[in-house]
């Protein structure tokens, strides 16, 4: 697995995700690394992210999905199309699709792989299994798109 | 609009949702509710809530579209197929799919309509668009199972 997190080669500038910026607080934190060919994440949620009690809410499970693929496609498209010395190049989702394919048990920590299904200089694909306990509870895919001049900060 | 939310009809022991649960202290407590033949629910996002700077977190919009999504299910079904006296029946999420169409502005109020595109007894499929100052940002679906027994409480 390598060292730096995919979100913490993100520009100062955009780090306030609530998924997985550093510069959020409250947030997740997510951090997305390559292990091999392949990316992973972990996260063992916090004891209110409950859908039914005893069971990881849907949304979070979502939200890991789409931090996870927004994190591979900017590590991706960066090894590729980066430049020496440059910020990442950043991602935004463009699509969003979860199935959710077994009730996720809560207390464990919960690991996302992540392969690459496309990749373009502007343009991602991202497809991804959630496990808990080794067992996939969740599958689902990101179509990553670079992210437009005008969401860049004005200060 | 009604005056009841579709989340306040769930069961007790079902209402801990980090998205939509009343009994979630840490959550989004989003509530639905009936409007005509459609379904709407509004929620203001946190100041934590970004993704880029300025601009909503797509994980929040996928826990807005996935809450209201199964709410809107239950509502529908319920309806149709409840008993009269009994709670709500109760939905949990098998796909959730969403496009996010343009940059979500924050500090104002997000509306999510949803109409029902599927009704069965045990499957639902309800169809969203949320919208920040009447524009669609994201438009999404999810496909609503019965929640099976094996996730029922024990206590």
């Amino acid at each position: 697995m390598t060292d730096t997190a995919f979100q913490d080669a993100y520009p100062e500038a955009l780090s306030h995700c609530y998924g997985c910026g550093s510069n959020n607080d409250h947030g997740l934190q997510l951090k997305s690394y390559w292990d091999g060919d392949e990316t992973i994440a972990t996260y063992t949620p916090r004891p209110e992210h409950t859908a039914i009690p005893n069971f990881v809410y849907g949304g979070l499970l979502a939200s890991i999905i789409d931090c996870h693929g927004t994190g591979s496609a900017s590590a991706a498209a960066t090894k590729e199309y980066g430049v020496e010395g440059e910020p990442a190049l950043r991602f935004v989702t463009a699509n969003l699709n979860v199935d959710f394919l077994a009730p996720t048990p809560m207390g464990v920590e919960l690991e996302a792989r992540g392969t690459i299904r496309e990749l373009k200089e502007k343009k991602v694909i991202v497809d991804m299994v959630v496990s808990a306990n080794g067992k996939p509870c969740a599958k689902g895919s990101v179509i990553a798109v670079r992210m437009p001049d005008s969401m860049l900060p004005n200060d």
